[in-house]
């Protein structure tokens, strides 16, 4: 008979998980001390509030951490020597491309005057507005997040160009992935730049004064990625001149702060860094831990390792 | 040689045309008496402003005149006899699919709020909201349209379930279409209601009060074909409750009064009937105009005839 595995998941997946063979599955948010301290092998930590996870050093069986987020950095300082930490990937990818999606349709057809004529009680007179349809869009960024743009982008009669770190063949929604080099010539022939790049040294400012000056008047700019990617006083000078147009999900800084001078420019609609939080998240964040938990019961271990606890030998885990 | 025929188009469309072999195009909105009054034999009349119609009457070779729009009511009054007039098949399908897609994303990710936010200069506390992803769409109406958004919804992983007036085969975005008696039975299994019906006898109302109903608690309703379709009293009820919300192009009345309770119902957005006019629509529209014109100088006649002038027998045309 094979021994019971003790897992902790938080609430939000617990309830969408259901039994899974071979594991106890504690449904634990962290906040409280949880039960079966001394058994728990392998802990989901809960994708918001980071304030409870030094309870990860209060637990003696502990071998693997798995975030059902991207982001896994604040984890890492509370992780047990030898505890090997896992990131999720592709679960906001739904999302997050969703509300790419919403935002650009919304500020082609510029749905922010409707809704404030209709805080006015004004019906809006006839006028011909910018289409999402028929325009070219550079995709900035083809891992989940610009895939599942891309896709949307295409039902919508959008031509898509990719772009990422190295050339690559491309999939069912672009012919090819262009490497960033060829950014600068692309540029101009595009009316959106959809960004959805993460922030790294070689991300952070990409889009810059040049970037920005190479697309053609009137271009919208979408960032979904990390606010820092784009140069946030280079935007703002192109807003201020009526030249491009912005929709921005992530901003530098973030939050943006009272009087800050995008909340106000022209032609700029922000959504708060909401990308990832939908109805959308839970049920694929539940599949990701389910694979996880059916991965570290099969093999003592878990996919997408990212980093590890300080000091112990990896002899000691095997 | 073949004797060349006189057609006039609207500015918006001529433009885009190029030209046609065998054909003078004229440009030509009709604010204006026209060049060559006594040879045109075919008008495309403007998609905006019924007032210049009555030219039509002065235009003794006139055989065929031609609405860029689905709608050619207000054109039938000023037919002269035995000229015959068609509307417009699909050029809007592709922006109204496209704003359609707009609300539903704008109102299921609480768009509308963050404009509010944006305008305050306040930055919005993370918060799991709806998502379209996953969702259940019933289109109620599956002409151009209806395919158009049945496509769009599939790309952003909604199930679509499609009902029209008779039961008929599928395509690529549905199994089947139901037929309008299987309405009752499939609301209450849907999230969203998208509404693409034009307005008919038997269409005035239909989306009433047990329509409303049978669907779930917090379903969103989508009105893009005509505002009559649905009850408003109806709705009202509905989304004063808070048991419904609403994302409506099109209303009745319309305009919208200021002061109208629909301006300032909970959960409802409003986008001013914009659904057809975007930039998608004159490449689409000249593109049938071209269709249009080809087939004039090919047979005589045009496609898509829906009414004819008075009095002047068939045989006259022949």
């Amino acid at each position: 008979m094979a021994a019971v595995t003790v897992v902790s998941v938080p609430t939000m997946f617990a309830d969408l998980l259901g039994p899974i063979s071979g594991a106890d599955i504690l449904s634990w948010d962290m906040t409280e001390a949880p039960e079966r301290a001394d058994e728990i092998e392998l802990v989901v930590v809960p994708p918001f509030g980071a304030r409870w996870l030094r309870r990860l050093e209060e637990l003696p069986a502990l071998r693997a951490v798995v975030t059902a987020t991207a982001g896994y950095e604040h984890v890492q300082p509370h992780l047990p020597p030898g505890v090997v930490l896992a990131n999720a990937v592709g679960v906001h990818d739904t999302a997050t491309a969703e509300l790419g999606l919403g935002l650009l349709i919304a500020a082609q057809r510029e749905l922010p005057d409707m809704v404030r004529a209709q805080d006015r009680g004004e019906w809006l007179a006839p006028r011909v507005r910018r289409s999402l349809a028929d325009s070219r869009a550079l995709v900035l960024g083809y891992g989940g997040v610009g895939r599942a743009l891309a896709a949307r982008l295409r039902a919508c009669e959008v031509t898509v160009t990719a772009v990422a770190s190295r050339a690559r063949a491309g999939d069912d929604h672009v012919e090819r992935v262009h490497p960033i080099d060829a950014l600068p010539a692309l540029l101009p022939d595009h009316d959106v730049l959809a960004v959805t790049l993460p922030l790294t040294e070689d991300t952070r400012g990409l889009v810059d004064t040049a970037v920005l000056a190479a697309l053609p008047e009137d271009a919208l700019v979408l960032n979904l990625g990390r606010g820092a990617v784009v140069d946030t006083d280079a935007l703002l000078a192109e807003l201020t001149a009526g030249r491009l147009r912005a929709a921005l999900d992530v901003t530098d800084p973030e939050p943006l702060p009272q009087g800050h001078p995008l909340w106000s420019a022209p032609g700029v609609l922000v959504s708060h860094h909401t990308g990832g939080s939908s109805r959308a998240f839970p049920s694929r964040g539940a599949a990701y831990v389910r694979r996880q938990l059916e991965r570290y019961l099969a093999t003592g271990s878990v996919d997408h390792v990212v980093a590890s606890g300080p000091r112990r030998a990896l002899a000691e885990e095997a």
